[in-house]
Order: structure tokens, then C-alpha cells, then sequence
């Protein structure tokens, strides 16, 4: 795992990918097979996914949601990129994307943005993002590495965030296992690895939070395939925690 | 990350320490900061946290929440395993172990197992168990490593299933960066990131369910202190999602 320094602060339009592109040449270059993991903050700078708190005028819900000790219009912001609300305890909210992702907030975040003033939202096509970083890189190196696009997500039941998959491109997401036979023969039969999951928590022992890196390359993974994001969010029907 | 090959097949008495000192001694040895990641079905056989199938009288519940495609008997040993159940659908079980872990079927699995009459049952005490590898690997190698018991858990809302750190001895599991101040100044006011499951997640993509590698070393991850695993188990009183 390689953290893929000397990155600029961000805007929208900025070309990610060959700014990714120089950094990879810096680290000694691409190698087949490569999986580069890229944090959605980024990404939604560059797509301009930015929204400015002066400018959001609150509804009745997001002031109830927000409780005495919450920014009413941060609740706005993520009232409007939710789905549904899972659960709130003012000014906390679960809620599921209009992507199906199920995490705090929506994934509307303030920090590492550009001041006190502005909210950083998720990608709207993570996958799409993924799969474009992956062809410009492509161009741009002459190798298309396998591309994640990260976020920190909290889980039920479990203290602290690990680091997900949101888009994908160019690896397999979900490795399936029914059917396979382990070591002693008995039959698998209900494993499903979300091996992208583990790429992105394994790459954020790299980039860190505080430490102005947003991107790794995770090499030595044999995680060939053509997996998405999607695959990793678990289907309503079958979801057990949904309502 | 270096899976550590050529362990046997355990036993309850086995010196579980004593084997993987010889892997890690063919791997090159440990360096200072390496972190043995060691899957806990491993140090459950060798503790003995083995039940068989044919020895088990299911309850009335256990019928139940088994349905006509359960074995009534499995399900017993993951209700005896268990403090509450979270969901069921029959055949499957979430529930809350002992321990505050919640996941499925208590964590109780064949797969990997002795034979399809015998069902591996979680280590009583994971950090117990991770602390004494840690001393006897120590006392065999003259270098403590960091040592992680891990599982493969399934999540909420997302697909697949991730490796965990049930167990941790000698280095941190949960990272508080609340107070720190990222990139850009903005405080991050309640992040914390469960590194031991991210390590714990980056060591399964070179262990495996079918490759017979039950242990890696991960090596160059800074991550010093002295957390245990019930770190990462989320408190009854802030989890949302208990009930």
C-alpha cells in the first residue's frame, strides 16, 4: 500500500485523474493489477459536489431533526440527499442515500471542505467516477488500474468507521464463495467476501484522515473482475435492517 | 502483508504460539510493530470451543427459529451462544453474544470445522486469547508483536462480509481523532476509525476461506497502543440498532 502524496486543495473541474497520474509517476508508476483508492471527498470536489450552508433555508423537519444542539440547515442538506432517515437521535441521522447507501449523514460532511461554510456531498454516480478515473488513467499511464472510491462509514453495533467502497471499477467487488469448498471439503455456503470493502479499509491505514492524503495504491491484491458499488449494498428485500 | 502458510491442522491443546512462531520463522521472522493476524477459528480449536452437533437437544425455540430449513440442533448451540436475539429469519440468527459482538449465528460455524457433526464456537475471551498469544510469541521469538483475533462478520445494509478484530493485545483498535484538526483546520469532531478491524479486514484478502492460511503478518502499519477488542464493540447505551 502506497499513499499517493502531494495532491493541490481541490476544486471543481480540476482533471483528479492526472493529478492522480502524477502522483502514481512520483510513487514509481502503475503496475499491472493495481487498485488505486481515491477518498469521495475528492471526487466530489472535483465534480463539484459542493453546497454552501448561508444558501440553505431549513424545512420544519430538519429543525426538528436538529435538534437544540444541531445546524438546521447541515439536517437540510442531508434531508435532501436521503432516501429515507434509518434512525436519528438529534442532531444524529441514518439514513439511506438515493445511491441505497445506509451511513451518518447521508454521507454529508464538513470537513476537510473548503471552510466552515461548506458541505462536501457524495459523488452522484460513485461507480461512474470510478470508471472514469479508470479511463483517463488509462490514457494518461497506459495501465488501467483497478479504481475505488472510498468513504468512512460507520457500522452498526461496532465503534469507529472503517473504509468502504462506494464506486468501483476494474476489480471484482463482491468475491462469491457459495459453492466453493474449503480446506476440509464442507461445503461454503453462504460466503460472500466484500473483498473492494476491505481494499478501501485496508488503503485508509495509509491515507489517514489528518494527513492530506487522499489517494493510495494497493498492489498484490489478486482481485481481478468487474465488480460496482452497487453489488455491495445490500439489497432491500433481503436486508434485515433496512426499516 | 505476508499470509503464513504450512500450519496443520488444530487440535484443543494444540500450541497454537509455538506454530505460528515456526510460519513466522520461514516468513523471515517479525520485525518490531509487525502485527500476527489470526483467524479465530484457529485459537477456538485449540482452546477447545468445539461442540458436536449429535450431542445437542434442541429447545422448542430453537425448532422455531430454525424453520423447516434449519438444524434445530445448530441453532440451539447459536442460542446458547447467544445474550438476545437481534433478528431472525429462519434459518438465520443475528444475535448479541456474550461478549457484546453482534453477528450472525453467534459467530457459531461448520465451515472449517472437523466433519460436518462438529461446530466451532467462538474464543471465550478473545482479548485473553490475543494477549496470551502475544506473551508466547514474545517469550519464542524475542519480539511481541501486535496480535489480532479476527472473524468474518456480516454488516448491516451492505453485501458481504468483512474480517473483523474480535481480540486484540498490543496495538491500538480504535484511533480517536476527535480534537485532531484535519488538512484544512476544520476539527474533526467525532471521528474515530477502528484500525484494528481495517487491519484486521486487509489481512483476510491474503488469508482466505479456502486457502488454508489461518494467520498474516501485517508489517509496517504504525499503529502502537494498547487497545483490546471490546474497544470496538459499540456500548448498549449510544448503539441505535441493539434493540
Amino acid at each position: 500500500m502506497i499513499g499517493l502524496q502531494g495532491l493541490p486543495e481541490l476544486s471543481e473541474g480540476d482533471d483528479l485523474a492526472a493529478l492522480l497520474a502524477g502522483a502514481v509517476g512520483r510513487a514509481g508508476g502503475l503496475e499491472p493489477g493495481d487498485i488505486v483508492v481515491v477518498a469521495q471527498k475528492a471526487v466530489s470536489k472535483v465534480e463539484g459536489r459542493i453546497v454552501h450552508l448561508s444558501e440553505i433555508e431549513p424545512s420544519d423537519r430538519a429543525r426538528e431533526l436538529a435538534g437544540p444542539d444541531g445546524d438546521p440547515r447541515h439536517v437540510e442538506v442531508i434531508l435532501r440527499e436521503s432516501r429515507t432517515v434509518i434512525r436519528s437521535r438529534p442532531p444524529l441521522v441514518i439514513s439511506e442515500t438515493h445511491h441505497g447507501f445506509v451511513c451518518a449523514s447521508a454521507g454529508v460532511d464538513g470537513s476537510n471542505a473548503k471552510g466552515p461554510d461548506t458541505l462536501v456531498l457524495l459523488p452522484l454516480d460513485p461507480d461512474a467516477s470510478a470508471t472514469r478515473l479508470r479511463e483517463r488513467l488509462r490514457e494518461l499511464t497506459g495501465v488501467a488500474p483497478g479504481v475505488i472510491v472510498s468513504d468512512s462509514f460507520g457500522r452498526a453495533w461496532r465503534q469507529g468507521t472503517t473504509d468502504v467502497a462506494l464506486g468501483v471499477a476494474g476489480l471484482e467487488a463482491l468475491r462469491d464463495l457459495r459453492g466453493a469448498r474449503d480446506f476440509t471439503g464442507y461445503e461454503l455456503r453462504s460466503t460472500q467476501i466484500a473483498v473492494a470493502d476491505e481494499i478501501a479499509g485496508a488503503a485508509e491505514l495509509v491515507m489517514g484522515k489528518t494527513s492530506g492524503i487522499p489517494a493510495a495504491i494497493v498492489r498484490g491484491v489478486d482481485a481481478a473482475g468487474e465488480g460496482s458499488g452497487a453489488d455491495l449494498v445490500m439489497p432491500r428485500e433481503r436486508d434485515l435492517f433496512r426499516g
